[in-house]
C-alpha cells in the first residue's frame, strides 16, 4: 500500500516532469491518442475512425481531411462545433466531449501531420464554372473575388483563418458553402463566407466543390508561374479572340470591339484569351509580372519590398473602381502634378515601382528602364486589356476609385487602430505585416520594410480611404457595384491608422527631413514627418531605404 | 571719220572685252537697262512701267513683283508668254520682242534685286480659308497638299520651279489660277497647277490669293518655329475642342468622339485645336518636331542627315495611307520582325530615328531616349492625334498605305531614271538631293548622305514602290482617295532607280558586307550589297556612316 502509493506519487511526479519538460512533444503523444483511441471522456470518440488513419478524410462520406492543417484553425472549429457557430450534431458531441487541453493537443497532432487527401473530383460535374470561380470569381458580375484569393495559391490555405481546400472532399466543402449560406455555419471572420456564399447558386457550389476535390496537396512555383500560358489558353479560343490577327470592326464601330459589360463598365478582352505569336507571349508574361511582381524572376530586381502591381489593381488591373489598367492605358500620356512633367504610360509604370515597390531597396536599385522586358511586357498587357478602349478618353467610368469627401469627425489613427484589429488583421496581420503561403504574398504588407515607400500615392490618408472604403475588406466591398463594405469614417480612420507607421523611405528624400517635408509632404493627409511614437523620432526620419 | 572708225571699233572692241570678261555684270547691267529702258527691239518696253522701279509689281493692276525671283523661273515665264503656254497678250508681245539673251539679262538683273512687294489683302476678303489651303490645304477632302509645301515656307518659293508667292498681288494670283483653271496657263512641271487649281472653288481662289498677298517677304526661324502655338490656337476653340480637359462620350460612343471622316477614314482631333495647359504644349512640341525634326532645337542633336517625320508621314502624320501616326498609335506595342521583338511605340519611334533619320550621323550619335523631351512630345502628339481610336485596332482604314502586287516586267533602275528625270527631279533634284528654302527642307533628300540610311525600310524598292504610288508626286497623287499618280509599273521602276544609289550604312553593319547583307539585305527589294555602278564597289561598301 506504501509502496504502491509512492508508486502512485511517483507516476504523477514523471507525468508533472515530462509535461513540464515537453509540453508539446507530450500533447502530440496525448493528440495521437485522442486521435486513434479517442478522448478521456465519453463521447469523444477517436477521430481517426472517420477522418482516416493518414488524417486524410473520407471522400465519400465527406468527412474533411485533417493532416496538415493549421492547429489554430482546427482548434477554432472545434470550439465552434462546441459553440453551435458550425452546427453539426456528430462533432457538436465529440467536441464537447473534448477538454480545452484535449483539443489543443489533438490539432496540434493533426497539423503536424503531411499533409494527405483521398478526395477525388465526383464524376459528371464540370470543373469550368468552378476552376473559374476559383481563380478569377466573377468581380465585375458580383463582385465576387476568386475563392484562391483567401485561400491562397493552389487553394492551399494562408494562416489560420483562412484553410486549404485544396484535396477536401467536394461533398464537405459544398456542405459548408451550404451551411454559410443557409446560416448553420456562421463562425467566418467578418462575415466574409456567408457574403460569399450566398453568391454563388447551386450548379456553382458543386463546381467549385468539385474542382477543389480535383486539386493536388501542392504547388510548384513553375506551375504556378506559367499556370496561364498553356493550360488555360485553348488554342481555339485564343484564336477567335485574338484582336491581333483578326480585323477588329471599324473604329467607328468601338461599341461592338469593345461591349459595355455588366454595369456599364469596359470590357476587357475574355481572360486568357491571349492573342497569338511573340506579342501574345509578351501579354501573358505582363500578366505574370503584374500578379506576382517581387517574384517574378524578370521583375523581381526592381522591387525592393514584397509588392505585387495586383495587391493595388485588383483582378490582375481588369476591376473598375480598382485602378484598371485598360482605363490607364487610355489616359496616358498625361501631365502629373507630382513630378511636373508629361509621362507616358511607361514613365508612369516606372512610378509604381519607384514608389509602391520602393526600386531603390531593390537588387538592381532603380526602376527597370523603358526598353527592359519587364516594362515592355507590363506596357503590352496594359495595351491588350484596353482593346477597344477609345484613346484619350481620360473619363472612362471606373477608372481610378472615386474619391471621398472629409467627414465631420476627421480621421484619427486611434480609432482606426480598433477597426484594423476587428476588421483587417485577419488578413493583414495585426503588424500589418500581411501574409503568405506557398512562398507567396496572398495579403500584401501594410507598413514596415515590406510595404509601399513613403513617396508612393497610396501613403497619403484620403488616396488610401478611398482605395479601402471601395475595395477592402476583399469580397465584403465590391468596387464594381461602388459598394463600400466600411462606413466613410471607417475608411478615413483605418487608413490613418494604416500610413501613420513607419515604411521604406521617400527615394526624393533630400537627406533632411524638413527639406523633404516641405518640398513633397506638406499635405494634411500625410503622416511623414510627423511624431512617429514616443521617442520623439519622427515618421521618416533615420529610416534606411528597405 | 577715220577717228571715228577707230573710236568705234574701239567701243565694239571694250564691248567685247566687258562681255568676254564678266557676262553676268554686262547682263546685269543691260538687264537694268532693259528694264527701266525697254529691249532693242520696239514692244520690248521697260518692265518697270508695270512692274515698279523697284521690281515690286503694281498690286491694283495685278502685275506682279519681279524683284527678287529665280531668274531661271522668269526666264521660263518669258518663254511661255512667247509660246503661248502662259496667256497675256501684252506680255506675250514684250516676250517676243525680246531677245533670248535680253531675257537672260533682264530676268538676271530681277533676280538680283532686293526682294519688295506693294501688295496687300484686298478688303473684304476673309483670310481664314486661304490660310488654311496655304498652310494645310484639304488633303483628307480633295487630296489637296497646302499650297506653301511646294512653294515653301512662308510660301517664298523654292528652286527654279516653285516661285514665291507671299507679296504677290492678290489679282495676279488669283488671275493665274483661274489659268490654270481654264487652261490659259499651262507651264507647269508635270500638269501639278492645273490638277491643284481645278480643286479650288472661286472663293477659295480668292481668299488664297488675298492670304499671299498679305504675307511678308521673309520668315524668321523663330516665328515659324513657334507658329503654332499662339497665334494658330484660339484659345476659345482649344477649350471646345480639348479632349483632355472635357470628358469624352462613354466609350461606346467614340463615334461621337472621332466622327469618320471623309472617305470613312478616322478624323484625328481638328489641327490647332490644342488640349491646354502642359500636355497641349507637349502636343504642340511634339507636332514642331514632328514637322521639321532634322533641324528642331530639341531633335536636332538626334538626326544624322536632314530628315523630318513628316518627309514620310505626310500633312504632319494625319494623312490615311501616308502611314498616319493614329492609325499606328493604337497598333502598338507589337511585335516587328525586323528585331524580332515586341516594341512599344517609343521603341518603334526611337527605330525611325535609328534608321530613317539616320541617328548614328547625328550629334548624339544615338537616338533619343523613351525619357526625352523629343520623345515624350512625340509620343503625346501620336496621342493626341488618336483622340477617340479604339485600342488594338490593328486594321484601322489608311494605315500605313497598301502595298504593291508585282508587276510582269519586275522593276529596273534604268527605266526609273527617266522618269524620274521626268516626273521627280522638279522637286527632289536631279540628284536626289532635295530642295530646301529659308533654311528648311521642303523636298527631302532620297539617296546621299542626307537620306534615310540602308536599315530604313524605305530602301527597300517594294516598301518605297508602294510609297511613291499613292503619295507621290505631292498633290498628283491623293492618298486619301487612293487615286495614284504613277502607273505600278512606273512606281517599281522609279522606287528601284532611288534605291539603287547610295545612302548612309546600314547601324547594324557588322564589319563585313557580306555578313551584313547575309543577316539583313537578303530580299530581292534590296540593293544593298549590290554593284553601285562601274567600279566594282558594292552599295553600301565603304560607306561612311554619314
Amino acid at each position: 500500500m506504501y509502496l504502491n502509493t509512492i508508486m502512485l506519487w511517483m507516476r504523477s511526479l514523471l507525468s508533472c516532469w515530462v509535461l513540464m519538460l515537453s509540453g508539446s512533444a507530450l500533447a502530440a503523444f496525448s493528440g495521437q491518442h485522442i486521435a486513434e483511441q479517442g478522448g478521456t471522456h465519453a463521447g469523444a470518440t477517436a477521430c481517426n475512425s472517420c477522418h482516416g488513419a493518414d488524417g486524410g478524410g473520407n471522400d465519400a462520406a465527406g468527412f474533411p481531411r485533417l493532416a496538415g492543417l493549421n492547429a489554430v484553425y482546427l482548434q477554432r472549429q472545434l470550439h465552434a462545433y462546441r459553440e453551435g457557430t458550425k452546427r453539426n450534431q456528430l462533432m457538436a458531441g465529440i467536441a464537447s466531449a473534448l477538454t480545452d487541453q484535449e483539443i489543443e493537443a489533438v490539432t496540434a497532432y493533426f497539423a503536424g501531420l503531411t499533409p494527405t487527401s483521398h478526395a477525388k473530383a465526383p464524376v459528371g460535374i464540370p470543373l469550368g464554372p468552378g476552376k473559374q470561380l476559383v481563380e478569377h470569381g466573377d468581380w465585375l458580375g458580383r463582385g465576387l473575388p476568386g475563392c484562391n484569393q483567401c485561400h491562397g495559391p493552389g487553394g492551399l490555405g494562408v494562416g489560420e483563418a483562412f484553410p486549404p481546400l485544396a484535396g477536401q472532399p467536394a461533398k464537405y466543402i459544398s456542405d459548408q458553402i451550404t451551411a454559410w449560406k443557409s446560416g448553420l455555419r456562421s463562425n467566418d471572420p467578418i462575415g466574409l463566407m456567408k457574403h460569399i456564399a450566398v453568391l454563388l447558386n447551386d450548379d456553382e457550389v458543386k463546381s467549385v466543390a468539385a474542382f477543389y476535390a480535383s486539386l493536388p496537396l501542392s504547388v510548384t512555383r513553375s506551375s504556378s508561374e506559367t499556370k496561364n500560358i498553356a493550360s488555360e489558353a485553348p488554342k481555339e479560343k485564343a484564336k477567335v479572340n485574338d484582336v491581333h490577327t483578326k480585323p477588329l470592326p471599324h473604329h467607328g464601330d468601338a461599341r461592338e470591339g469593345a461591349a459595355a459589360g455588366p454595369k456599364g463598365y469596359f470590357q476587357p478582352p475574355v481572360r486568357n484569351a491571349y492573342p497569338e505569336g511573340p506579342f501574345g507571349d509578351m501579354v501573358r508574361q505582363g500578366e505574370a509580372i503584374f500578379v506576382n511582381t517581387y517574384d517574378h524572376p524578370l521583375a523581381s530586381k526592381y522591387v525592393g519590398n514584397k509588392q505585387s502591381c495586383e495587391g493595388c489593381h485588383l483582378d490582375a488591373g481588369r476591376l473598375a473602381n480598382s485602378s484598371p489598367m485598360w482605363a490607364s492605358w487610355v489616359a496616358y500620356p498625361a501631365y502629373r502634378k507630382k513630378n511636373k512633367m508629361v509621362n507616358t504610360m511607361i514613365e508612369r509604370t516606372q512610378g509604381c515601382f519607384k514608389y509602391s515597390m520602393n526600386a531603390q531597396g531593390s537588387k538592381a536599385g532603380h526602376p527597370p528602364s523603358a526598353e527592359s522586358n519587364t516594362i515592355v511586357s507590363l506596357i503590352s498587357y496594359f495595351y491588350w486589356l484596353a482593346t477597344g478602349a477609345p484613346t484619350g478618353d481620360q473619363h472612362m467610368a471606373g477608372r481610378g476609385y472615386p474619391r471621398l469627401t472629409e467627414t465631420p469627425k476627421g480621421f484619427d489613427p486611434k480609432r482606426g487602430e480598433a477597426l484594423y484589429a476587428e476588421k483587417c488583421s485577419v488578413c493583414h496581420g495585426a503588424d500589418g505585416g500581411g501574409q503568405m503561403s506557398q512562398g507567396k504574398v496572398v495579403y500584401p504588407q501594410l507598413w514596415g520594410p515590406d510595404s509601399y515607400n513613403w513617396g508612393a500615392g497610396m501613403h497619403k490618408v484620403d488616396v488610401a480611404a478611398a482605395y479601402i472604403k471601395w475595395n477592402m475588406p476583399l469580397g465584403l466591398a465590391s468596387p464594381t457595384q461602388t459598394k463600400g463594405y466600411l462606413s466613410d469614417q471607417e475608411a478615413w480612420d483605418v487608413a490613418a491608422f494604416m500610413n501613420s507607421h513607419e515604411r521604406p523611405q521617400d527615394p526624393r528624400y533630400t537627406g533632411s527631413i524638413t527639406e523633404t517635408v516641405e518640398k513633397f509632404h506638406k499635405s494634411k493627409y500625410d503622416y511623414y514627418g510627423k511624431l512617429r511614437g514616443t521617442d520623439g523620432k519622427l515618421l521618416g526620419e533615420d529610416v534606411p531605404i528597405k
